[in-house]
């Protein structure tokens, strides 16, 4: 298994995609890898949607054109990334096994003729993966291309929850196993509440369609539950393979949009993380979005090297509006990726497909050919990737943790919360979006984590914190650490039960304050806090009125159900401080609010102007700075060393062109 | 059975709310029953969920904890309204009877871990009910802590309707008894219409979903046989318990949100009409609806106390924005309810819940405990109370009648009507809350009732008018009465046809005008009227074509496709007056309008400031006159006698502070 | 079967509607005659919703009610179109075949007690409608009343689309009967992406819903059988029909709101073109839409005089709001008809039904009865086509053709496609609009058709073009043809599979442009283009990276990803000239285009105000000026002949009044 670089069995950036060949005619093949070869593809995925043509009935295997298309691949130079087909059984599948099909959650069957697997609680698709998986690993394993195994395609991605019958078989079982006893579960559950009380294992489903609101640590549960079956799925994919195979063994996450694994859980489970990213079209700054992905990535991994597994050229063919990536987009997005972690700028895909749901998704090898923006900027890149070398197996080192908890996502977005204005996507993104612009490095993590070593914690949406969490977060700041925590924060526990002692009284002693009652607005109303300075700083959604235990006012309403109330509070617990935002400031507040968290953690932000992107990889004995220019002038920028795109050497400044990127290697 | 009050039991106004013990452990009880008094309660509803706890398998119950429970409540004090948990059947159930789960309309099977009753047709439902009310009853009958019993949980919500085989089946049976023969239902449904013609009754089934509109006349007859399954349920209920224990029965409305139960006819088969009142969060003059309700709840028990049995005091839990009252606000609302009949001030919930869907629904005990605004505002409200004993068993009276029909609400709420801009009770708040601001106290009533008693009688959306009610409005105009009729009205009969000679035909006479063509508006356009002064009136949304049948036009339209026709009519019949207004007025208009009806009326408007709402109950001997002053400002009226709430003595003035309530006491 | 007139038993113009005395008492018909006398009807349509008071058990028929209302009929004069009644099968049907019932696409049964028909591919429904359409032949086929057969009602409305088992057995069916083999199933569908390959036809189902997108071509195809079946049910009864009876049949189209139907297709299989036409209430310039179905219709038909089956004198009953005609509407809509080539005007309905789904639907004689605006308008209606005699069997002849293609509608209307703005209709109306308002009338044609008649031919939104299509179109240019294509055109072949070569391929030499790339704009986001004069031209939504092969730059990006890029390109192609507009222009913009597109073709535009519509129809002998006057003023156009309306003489000019219509006749 790899240490410091993801894919030891390549020398430098991995450059590459999904490679479709059974799409086209063998004649195309050819076409195919002389143009791999003049873009410098190094790595292709192959084989992610070929169950039906590897094994054409029940263990008839028909590998001749994967041998063909593995063997050119390699008599190419272009090494393979293996995937095992599970994400699509074939309809002879379906057809042997109707009650393999998933069911949503209002009882509706789902049918065949799109992607998407069977129930992941099926007998017989658990038996036909591992088939599949073992066959491919036997005949593939010791072949010289294969570099990597790639599992399954976007577990979760369209299929997560199934309420099919042996999805509720094997819930009871999951139930009985994380409870051992029906009082255990039934306390869990808060049973009482509406007469749910459960007398036998057998009485109990899935959350399934009701009459009104299902119980939410049920519903939890189950979610809990999916997440375990799908990778109880990988598991007896990868541990087939294993078996016989001795390759890395990865599975593509969708870091910037499913949030039905618990990604924390599954980067243990890999030998290699690695990452799915597309961009949200509809987000002008859908490049901060993507950097958020790529750190998540790499933070799930334990901070290693990570490898982007897709993302595309220009377009995506499934959002509302598809917006075409401008010239140098694609080359800044990869390389962002790069500058946060990843050795590898993998595509999906080689070669637009004509036929199928996704022929409007971009690709190396538009529908336009060759004669193309899309393809010279493709075989730009790769020149450009094949000077990074250098850069495999450096690291990224952070300074902030940001938390990122899925079981609170989880939580949090269940019915009935106080307002549904309520969004734990939009604080992480806004608490993120300042520390980008301010040029901090952040790394995502667990509230249960060591996390000593950061000099600043922020939680921007901590709803579910258990109470051992609550007393790691507390200790962070005995020890000298720094903690915001955002509204709307430790209400909960585990079970979706509120704490005893009410919202946020895990972190009272941290934070010097607690949460009488929420004060959620009506639509539009606006609740400005007053800052030290005397300054308005802007803010709706939410008030809440706070208790102080011993923490400072550093922020009143100004206006609202709270107005004369406190806002924002500061806290010194031990060596460190807590503070506390009870209202959802808009970006010129969090500005001014972690202007001065910055000085109470010793985090200096950075001088350059907005929209330029810094970020810095570390090996043992040099660093490489990337230079990411999203604005549309030219910046001047500090660097000594060499910049490794162009060659040139800066001596103690280098212009990063509008729209363009460095990477500066200092010794 | 109670007479003048609905709860003779207790001395004064019942002050409490719903207490589920079995949330929490015995120690808690404690604690429960300490605080308790120290809030003045004097009755707690238990048991609305416990059914899993107490019958913990079929036919094996369990009272242990419950004798517990209520024997500590009797020995502090605390009197027992005793619930039966029908709207909750344990897990047991629904396993050993997958039959009697819930159906929607387009087939769904509901499943179980929400709260909600199973289908109220099904046999076996019908039993388990009857068992557990009855084991109730032989078990508590002559407890004397028990002063009232509380079946089921709000009928109709979640669950009203239901296309489950045995409701299909129990329609057929209701059908039959309704029309007798198939001529008879062919005939009232007119099915000769897309060639729906019946030859066997069993071919007839629920209006489930179809390809397109299902006939009105039959899903009109299942919201009515609904409506009957539902009260059923609730009088088999009823009966063993009658014939079991001496407490009146009672089972909550919800005058507020539900309008799938015809409360007209339920108020007849309680002992006690309860109501249960959530503010509408979004609606800032929330108060208005509370009013609304309030004098509904009265008027469905004819004019009689009633006991407001479930409100919040603070946020609820479901609505998408759920807004915390304001300082002040539960004592406002709770005495607008007192003012308007209730002789009860009950909580959902005594103690807020850890646990289940509704945990962040406010209680008198909140999370955050009694160091909290809630805890303080609660206590204060208990002692205000005790000093309304006087009150108890006076009733409010009132000049105006404001028609409110279900059966006209769900026949206008079915599909393909002119607009979809049409909304009952969009004009029924409108002409209310005109009514309210002049300081006019209203009854609701239906068409059909004797309304010689009253001044005035409006009908703001009477679309579903028989032609025997229709003439009763015209016989209570002959009398000397004085009747406004807004648009959309007396178009169809009991079976959704259109009335022979068209729409308004029934009402011709009594209004001198008929409709010949209804003139609904595109989006955003508008409709003003020219009114007798020459001003404009504002309106939108509806105009219609009229005919003149000997009525004067007092407003004519100024724009629209209606543009110099008659607007708002008023007609001289016998010894009364008809009013007719044919578009929708916006409140200014309405303003103008009412105040030339109010002459007619020989009614007065009331000259306090708008915002300050006054209602009086009386005893034969003296009057209660309640004083809610819902301004930001203190406002001062003219009172003589006893203020009850403070004890201060008014002679001649009394200030009613912003935000407070007084109640005075004259002889 | 008639040649140049549809109905050769009438001696004018078709006058009348709907009739359903089955909802009446027999006292009524007397009335109902008589005043169909007073109005002028010469022909009504019955029988269409009858079939379970015809046949009142399976095989026992019930014709005396039938015979009555025919023979009344005959003896006043009044013709008969009969129906078969075989869009609303009896309860008696549904509860002895539960399995003809139609599924959605998410597996809901769909139930009884609307309208409706079974499913299309049910056996038992096809034995059953062939039963009841010879039982109706059988008895009516040599009744003089009868002069036409009216299969049926609206097919594809309000059920298109049937997943149940018999349908997907049917689809495998049909198939295998347009495929083949398996081979060319898996080619055409492209089933190598997303692992959908089959090796067994019974392993294809429906593209029921599914976990994500189901292949697009498998989703066509399902559209193309659903058509199928629909119109094979059709040609069962046309058959039976045929066997027995000697008139004329028809089917009523919906050509201005169902495109679930291929009417080109329908229209070679019908007898006779009808078509229902009901405005969109919401469009304030509907009358634009109607003149785009009755061009349709017209053109389905080839050219020749159509029956206008159903339209409505006021209101309908089914739209979000359903706004009234005003005076003179009716007469302009049905006039408007005429002049596009109906030799009918006829209406839904005869008589207000007082129950159902309908009863707000307006009708020749209202609820209001006869006392009505709407009655006399219909007398006066019937008076002045009594005049139009001479009209009846002359054509429309058009020197301009717009492209309008079912094929190309569905395929763009599945999922995924670049952007969510994408809109045929709004395209198709758009170019039409900008034509009417020109004063050009036009065909609708396939790009398959022989196009050498025409001066123009317009492509607003052929997404699907097949190669055979696109070189069709190539020679209509070579030949001298000027054609416009708009955007978004010619991307994917007959399988929805994009073209080698890349989009617009097949018409690069014709339009001397390819697109590189599709370039959808960000919600509310602009793409002006600056013309040839240097002025701007609205547009938005979309915009592309054109590729010049020839074609010259007439109108350039001003703004946008594209700016400075290519917008609209003009090219000489052998004798004629290709237009390509990539960006949705809009009104201005594209009065400016087509003015040098008129140019370029020869077409000249009319010089009447906007908002006189002026329509010929032409016969061996004379010209029929149809002058329809949507202004609120009089316009004195240029004529020479009668006037058959009024029986004026025009020599010279003629006022037509505000509102107003004028026929005149030239010989």
């Amino acid at each position: 298994m790899p240490d410091q670089t993801p894919l030891p069995a390549l020398p430098g950036i991995a450059f590459g995609g999904d490679y479709n060949p059974e799409q086209w005619p063998r004649e195309t093949w050819q076409e195919d890898v002389r143009l791999m070869r003049e873009a410098g593809v190094n790595l292709v995925s192959v084989g992610i949607f070929s169950w039906a043509l590897l094994e054409t009935a029940e263990g008839e295997f028909d590998f001749a054109w994967l041998d063909e298309v593995i063997d050119l691949l390699h008599a190419n130079g272009i090494a393979v990334d293996l995937g095992t087909p599970t994400a699509s059984p074939p309809a002879w599948f379906f057809a042997a096994h109707p009650d393999a099909r998933v069911v949503t959650r209002d009882g509706t069957v789902m049918g065949f003729g799109s992607r998407g697997m069977a129930s992941h609680s099926s007998p017989a698709y658990r038996e036909a993966i591992v088939r599949i998986a073992s066959a491919l690993a036997d005949r593939y394993g010791d072949h010289p291309a294969v570099v990597l195994w790639h599992v399954h395609n976007e577990y979760g991605v369209p299929v997560g929850e199934d309420y099919s019958e042996h999805s509720v078989r094997a819930f009871r079982g999951w139930l009985r196993e994380r409870y051992g006893s029906l009082d255990a579960l039934n306390a869990a559950w808060g049973t009482a509440f509406w007469g749910q009380h459960y007398t036998a294992w057998e009485h109990i489903g899935a959350p399934a369609a009701a009459p009104s609101v299902v119980n939410p640590a049920q519903r939890l549960d189950f979610q809990r539950f999916t997440d375990h079956q799908l990778r109880a799925c990988f598991i007896a994919e990868r541990d087939a393979i294993r078996a016989r195979a001795p390759q890395p063994i990865t599975t593509n996450f969708m870091a910037n949009q499913s949030w039905t694994t618990d990604l924390w859980a599954w980067a243990r489970d890999v030998d290699v993380v690695s990452d799915d990213h597309y961009l949200w079209a509809a987000d002008e700054d859908a490049h901060i979005g993507l950097s958020i992905a790529a750190d998540l990535s790499r933070s799930v991994g334990g901070g290693k090297p990570w490898i982007l597994m897709e993302h595309s050229t220009s377009a995506v063919n499934w959002q509302p509006r598809n917006i075409a990536k401008r010239p140098g987009e694609m080359a800044r997005n990869s390389l962002t990726h790069v500058a946060r972690g990843s050795d590898a700028v993998l595509f999906f895909q080689w070669r637009a497909g004509r036929s199928g749901a996704e022929k409007f998704h971009s690709a190396m090898l538009p529908h336009a050919g060759t004669d193309s923006r899309v393809w010279r900027e493709v075989v730009a890149l790769g020149e450009g990737l094949s000077r990074l070398d250098a850069v495999v197996g450096s690291r990224v080192e952070a300074d902030v943790a940001v938390l990122w908890d899925f079981e609170s996502f989880w939580a949090q977005d269940l019915e009935w919360r106080p307002t549904e204005d309520l969004s734990h996507q939009e604080r992480v993104r806004a608490f993120y979006e300042r520390l980008w612009r301010d040029g901090v490095t952040v790394d995502f993590a667990l509230p249960g984590h060591d996390l000593s070593r950061y000099r600043l914690v922020v939680a921007p949406a901590q709803y579910l914190l258990t109470a051992a969490d609550a007393a790691n977060l507390t200790r962070y700041v005995e020890g000298g650490g720094t903690l915001v925590v955002s509204y709307f924060s430790a209400v909960v526990d585990e079970n979706d039960a509120v704490h005893p002692g009410g919202f946020l009284a895990p972190l009272r002693d941290a934070l010097g304050v607690d949460v009488e009652e929420h004060l959620p607005l009506r639509e539009g109303a606006a609740a400005a806090v007053e800052w030290s300075d005397g300054a308005l700083l802007g803010a709706d959604h939410w008030q809440e009125s706070l208790r102080l235990h011993g923490a400072d006012v550093v922020g009143a309403y100004a206006e609202g159900p709270a107005a004369g109330g406190a806002a924002i509070t500061r806290h010194r617990h031990g060596a460190g401080t807590g503070w506390y935002i009870s209202t959802r400031l808009d970006a010129e507040g969090l500005r001014a609010v972690l202007s001065d968290v910055y000085a109470d953690a010793g985090v200096v932000a950075s001088s350059t102007p907005d929209g330029l992107e810094v970020v810095r990889r570390r090996a043992d004995d040099r660093t490489f700075l990337f230079a990411i220019n999203h604005r549309d002038d030219d910046v001047t920028i500090d660097a000594v060393g060499r910049e490794l795109l162009t060659g040139a050497t800066a001596s103690g400044s280098l212009v990063v062109p509008a729209g363009g990127v460095a990477v500066i290697e200092t010794d």
